[in-house]
């Protein structure tokens, strides 16, 4: 297997200029604007994988963007391998806060990545981390060396909540039954401190209106006097944490998952520099529940987060208007055992109880998605903690993020999988944010990686 | 003066025409892709004074938008009316809720304009009262029925702010010495209850900018974790009111004037109806500080709106972000004797020390203006009710209301100038709203009174 080292060197070149010809693309899943684009990606993505060596590929219909299907089936008394990955993309904006077009890639070096780093929307998110599976199943088949059988599946709707794909699963059960899933759509601690994700959150998100006049009225007149949905909204959204940051939606907290102290000090021995975290924030002092550390409340604590607010006059200068309406989208982190569509229920329940007279309150859920917690025991576990010792030289640490794959969960409720989840960006690659990059030696790490998991874990089953 | 009648059925068809033609020029001060506009706007309205027969008009720079200005002297002995209005509009947005474009006026039916309501941006404030003025000046010198010396000035700052203005006033007092100043840019009560403004609120305007993580991060890896520019900001501006929605801005009410039981027992005689209030706004409830009435809310006391807010993910879909920041329009209308520069402090002192460690907070002054008072007792007001009484056959009320005109202030202040503020506009006419309208009833009836404050100021002068 050495010879994948000398594989990613004599193709290298190949390697990053294809990721980049699907960086160009922009493949917007949120803004319907795209859908050629989001389209036009899954054909190229089909046909990488046609490239790669698969037998059988396909593009899948769904009620939304298509799922990208291929398998290359070896012999069926073998393990089978499941990956998946998206690729569609987070919306690029604010756009005038990237320092080179989302769309336009181009490889920089930063501190972090001196080995220079791919700027562009989905470089890291999932982009890249899908193609280095695509990469990784060409050097296993074009080299003879695929040791199980290996499917593919790659996804169009994950940043908008992948809502076609329960149905998606339900009515391909007997194509995807596999072994174990294989996913890069996480992150790892540093590039000497290799890590595997174990612990993932849940989603709850939802959109909120408020409604106070029928129609923008002049401040002057009515000011003071009748109910500015912008002002409620502010108390609203300001009256959903108590004074020690806790979320008051009742019943919030009732299934949260009580972590053991033992857990915690275990947790609490990952390395973490609190000053290093403020500092790379340039923020002068964190924020967050009371009684738990930050990394505590980015990982086994749920939360409450305003996403985007919008309402009233926004433009150049001063109009002294009461809007009619205001608006927030509002998203929950939620940890095991908190339900999403359970929670969501008792966010609308609760926000509709604490509207004032005066206004009217709609709540629409855009998605959601349960936590995930992987055992440690489990084979694919072991083979990927191997997989990392070998080309990293070093034992990855089991790592709770704070992050949702919400098919996770799903995969274990429809297909009976265990999900294992190989990350290769690192927290400060600014997915979902502007300058969203991915380091080339991580591109290359990951593709070097992912060879050495389908061989141990077929070795372990074996 | 009968002949005010007539002229007016003759030249009816006209005087709309040249209305509709001001109001076709999207002559928006706020915003600078429109400047063009506004300087077409300003030679309109030079080249209907001296259509209307000034004797010299003029285009006055200033260091912002110029004033026009136009005067007609008879005799130096009579006294001098200076009048004043501006000639800029407010931003139309939100646009999608207008029914006709709003720089394409139309005359449509309303329930409450039963002949008809021109529907454009700026067709009641100020174009459609100022340009009453242009056309009452017209018939006065046309006819030779002028019965005093005439000023005008038309300003086109004053949806922002007349930052130019106090200079401007310093420059010309001699150009601009009169005996009172009349301006229409308020409202009546209804058409068939007339009103005078007697009281107008003044205006702190701030611009709030609130700083998280220096950039924007995923909600599900740091959400909990690090202070949210959006959730702090909405933390901030609902403590800015208390339970008893008084502001709670340390020192905020220091100034306010008290108004006595009987004064306030006087005001609660104005008609109003508090169902129709909220049937007309369509809420079921009103909203403000307790212990005051409706009325008295938007008139005898200050208040604080929020007047825009933004920040984060604001377009379709869902995007799981923790912006880096988080911005609000604040408004605060301020009754007789509040300063709006020390309020402005006031206001900067208190947001910055409420703002939460982890965040950093900017606050950046839009512009101001100085709560007015007129007194029943002088020639300018008995003018004015006695013209009323003309033209309505009924006795005006004197009414405060709460919008702010900054420049009534500043004139007392520099030209040592009382103002008279005889406005022919209803609140329902939606002025900085969408679907703003003026009724052709309205605009005749303010042609025809204007002449007979002209002629009773100058008699009871004598």
């Amino acid at each position: 297997m050495d010879t994948i080292k000398n594989y990613i060197a004599t193709h290298k070149e190949r390697f990053l200029n294809e990721l980049i010809e699907l960086l160009k693309i922009p493949s917007i899943s949120a803004d319907p604007a795209y859908s050629k684009d989001v389209l036009k990606t899954a054909e190229m993505v089909e046909q990488s994988l046609k490239d790669a060596g698969c037998d059988t590929t396909e593009i899948c219909k769904t009620k939304g963007y298509p799922v990208v299907y291929g398998e290359k089936i070896i012999d069926s008394s073998l393990p089978t391998i499941l990956v998946y990955g998206h690729y569609d993309v987070q919306p690029p904006d604010p756009m005038n806060l990237w320092t080179s077009p989302p769309f336009e890639p181009v490889i920089k070096k930063t501190e972090l990545h001196p080995e220079g780093a791919i700027f562009a929307r989905g470089s890291c998110d999932d982009k890249g981390q899908m193609y280095m599976h695509v990469k990784a199943i060409e050097f296993m088949i074009t080299n003879d060396l695929l040791p199980c059988n290996v499917k593919v599946m790659i996804e169009g709707e994950e940043e908008v909540g992948s809502d076609s794909l329960a149905d998606f699963l339900e009515n391909h059960k007997e194509k995807l039954s596999n072994d174990i899933i294989l996913i890069s759509d996480t992150g790892m601690i540093a590039n000497d401190v290799p890590s595997i994700t174990t612990g993932l959150r849940g989603l709850s998100y939802v959109e909120v209106e408020v409604t106070g006049p029928n129609r923008d009225l002049h401040s002057g007149i009515y000011g003071g006097a009748v109910p500015n949905p912008i002002n409620v909204l502010n108390k609203m959204i300001a009256s959903l944490h108590d004074e020690d940051n806790r979320i008051t939606v009742a019943e919030f907290y009732d299934k949260v998952e009580e972590v053991s102290n033992e857990e915690r000090a275990e947790m609490a021995k990952a390395p973490f520099d609190l000053d290093e975290y403020k500092k790379a924030l340039d923020i002068d002092d964190v924020y967050g529940e009371k009684g738990f550390t930050t990394s505590e409340r980015y990982s086994i604590r749920p939360t409450l987060d305003v996403n985007g607010i919008w309402g009233g006059y926004t433009g150049e200068g001063a109009k002294t208007v009461i809007a009619s309406k205001a608006y927030a989208k509002i998203s929950m982190r939620l940890v095991p055992h908190q339900d999403p569509d359970e929670i969501t229920e008792l966010f609308i329940k609760h926000f509709e109880a604490i509207a004032p007279k005066g206004v009217k309150v709609k709540v629409t859920p855009h998605h959601g998605g349960l936590p995930y917690v992987t055992n440690m025991n489990s084979l694919g576990y072991q083979a990927a903690a191997k997989a990392y010792e070998k080309t990293f030289n070093k034992t990855p640490i089991p790592e709770r993020t704070g992050g949702s794959i919400p098919i996770v969960a799903l995969f274990e409720q429809v297909l009976g999988s265990k999900t294992i989840l190989m990350g290769f960006g690192l927290d400060s690659d600014a997915i979902h944010s502007p300058n969203e990059h991915f380091g080339v030696w991580n591109y290359l790490k990951g593709i070097e990686t992912i060879p050495y998991f389908y061989k141990y874990f077929t070795e372990l089953n074996s």
